[in-house]
């Protein structure tokens, strides 16, 4: 199946710019919430945006075997489980839509205004259900800098962190969209001078820089997926934002793992760019420093290259970057992570979302949360406004953004922006 | 809301052995498929499975506010979420249709033929659609026979252990009705004697003996649910065995928690009981050992007196009773979990499952894990057919039982049954 839909070359009849996330050669999937209320799945092409569900009823995809309400549903559960070919089908056709030398749907006003949306016009929503949601803890740079900090500078790394993919169950009822602010978790914590837990707001709520990847269909009870196929189940990618309190983990996290430290909220990016859409960005990922059993083993570019950034937006006041890494730096792939979890036989459904963890690059302007960039505190982070931070304060919004460019095409993530409020009050 | 299904003198025109689980004063709620190969929502007394859809479309249900298809679904997710007032209704409308003295549907052959089922006509499935599920981890005998083999005999409780009620997420995808076989999972294990990791099948696959709670719609992002409101989004319980690989566990563990050594299979009972059947085995819980914080702090009786073992059966053998224990045991009750999990806002909703935790007591004999019975392996079980047991071997079926008993009536959960099969292949 030609991934037509990559051609670097095609342009839009509809106007893309120059620094866009969404050149025609993207092509994302999402849901949204259109003018007259209508929920539907969508995609992107610039700052218009298509309602995918009138497309199809216009007759834009006869031919591709897709059920007749397939894209007028309030998640892309279904549409990603109809599989890899399909969605190939889908994305070429859509870039052959609106392709500048095609006037079919450029020349019909009256389909236009049905399919057709501006972005103040629409409402982003959560693009799948989520069924099950998984967090790796994958860039060896995070993990170090972690366990620098809190156990042995020495040994910072665990025994097991070179050999396995670490990962742990989420919660998926707390993944929200972009957009949906969040409010500062109360819990136990255990001060520094105390001999008993204290109840109250966190003092150090932080953000985790990570991607997300959505997978399809996978296994069934019992079955494992292969390396060389674990990519085939992967829908696509978004921007996720794993928010954490640091003083709510620190006192509950042994030896079950983080809870309610970071259960609270994830907020994730509304669009999800498709793993087709990146293949021109694939690179090569870091030499393993210790051998790896032969099941995670694999060939070939597994790793992307994708620009990550985040900044703090303080109430009132401009946006100050606050980091600048790479998906790339992760040590353990996607394809790596996915097998390792069905290698016990745990199935893997359509919507299901795998977090890489926090993705830290080498140097400290790169690390992906406040807890690595102000280490622990003890170098706060000046901001634009003169003020400083050393986590995230009640007002400020946190907004991360992703990219990959290469040869003067663009492909991006758009934003994950969320606001912290102050403690819920009923 | 008067809790007339609970009513002890009662007795049904429908055929109950003495020590049935399923007296009329049980009526649980299952989804099964029926001989006709519908799905549908029942119930059972006795030996006796009931189709609620059938009966709703019959107009037994008359008066009760309930959707047409409430009943004629494949989980019972709507309905749970329909809430406690509902759920009463429909219990209390079940008592009086089945009572020995009314003789509506007794005496109308036709409606029976269509309301009514053997057991062996039909098969049950997993009840509800998990959604989120978390594990507890609230027996101190387990987490102190646990940290005294792993850890420190003298420090056996960590430090947050008598604080917190500790928990952490699984796996839905992977959770499965009583009578799903499970395969002996693969991964990554640390032999005492190497230095690196090994790939194999898992050799010490265990059984852990927990009941779990499935909850109603209780809040939304960010709100917490105060103690004393937490069982109103109790919908009620089943028997749950939470399988686990010891040695996959002990090398991956740290620092995230449990991952691989769950998530390849958890298994329930099909028929949920309600928390208000229960409600006539109140007891009080143990005594808090340090003081609780003040969200924690509840009044009047929380536990609940189940009484529940643990079978093992070789193939082609007689089974061995293996472990006694008891629900009441539990450090932290159903209530302080609840409550815990949401007070950082964390939304639970209708289908969510709470595991308690395995359920060890005080003796020797009713510890709820081969970990613990079998002492780490140092103390092999003897079985009635002259074998040995340290943990579980292939082709041996766990059945894991529950019930309640007071004043003459007996209130049960049939039982979780599970055959563990020799590693998965193609």
């Amino acid at each position: 199946m030609p991934l037509s839909a990559n051609n670097p070359d095609r342009k839009s009849w509809l106007h893309v710019d120059k620094n866009s996330d969404f050149p025609i050669q993207n092509i994302p999937f999402g849901v949204f919430l259109t003018r007259d209320d209508i929920i539907t799945i969508g995609t992107r092409i610039g700052d218009t945006a298509i309602d995918l569900g009138a497309l199809h009823q216009l007759g834009y995809f006869d031919g591709i075997p897709l059920t007749e309400d397939i894209f007028l549903q309030d998640t892309l559960n279904d549409f990603i489980a109809d599989g890899r070919k399909t969605w190939r089908l889908v994305r070429n056709r859509i870039a052959e839509i609106f392709d500048s030398e095609n006037t079919t749907l450029k020349n019909n006003k009256k389909h236009k205004e049905i399919v057709l949306f501006r972005l103040d016009e629409i409402e982003m929503q959560l693009p799948v259900h989520i069924g099950d949601y998984t967090d790796f803890y994958s860039s060896k740079e995070h993990a170090t800098n972690v366990g620098t900090m809190f156990r042995d500078p020495d040994n910072a790394l665990l025994p097991n962190w070179l050999h396995i993919p670490v990962g742990y169950h989420g919660r998926s009822s707390s993944i929200i969209p972009s957009g949906i602010p969040v409010h500062r978790p109360q819990g136990q914590t255990l001060p520094g001078d105390s001999k008993a837990p204290v109840f109250g707001p966190s003092k150090l709520v932080d953000f985790e820089l990570e991607m997300a990847f959505i997978t399809t269909d996978a296994n069934d009870l019992g079955e494992s997926i292969p390396i060389e196929e674990a990519e085939e189940y992967i829908f696509g990618l978004v921007l996720f934002n794993d928010w954490s309190a640091r003083d709510i983990q620190k006192w509950e996290y042994v030896p079950l793992g983080p809870f309610l430290a970071k259960n609270f909220a994830s907020s994730i990016s509304p669009w999800i760019v498709t793993l087709d859409a990146l293949e021109p960005y694939r690179v090569e990922g870091p030499k393993p420093i210790k051998p790896q059993l032969d099941y995670l083993k694999y060939k070939g570019k597994k790793s992307f290259d994708i620009n990550l950034e985040v900044a703090i937006q303080p109430k009132g006041a401009k946006e100050t970057v606050v980091s600048k890494s790479n998906f790339k730096y992760m040590y353990w792939n996607m394809a790596q992570q996915l097998t390792h979890h069905t290698i016990n036989g745990c199935p893997v459904n359509s919507g299901d979302m795998m977090g890489s963890g926090t993705i830290s690059g080498p140097t400290p302007d790169s690390y992906g949360s406040m807890l690595e960039l102000s280490w622990k505190g003890e170098k706060p982070i000046k901001m634009k406004d003169g003020t400083e931070r050393k986590f995230i304060n009640d007002h400020d919004t946190v907004i991360m953004r992703g990219f990959c460019e290469k040869d003067g095409t663009r492909i991006g993530f758009g934003e994950v922006s969320t606001k912290l409020l102050p403690v819920y009050k009923k």
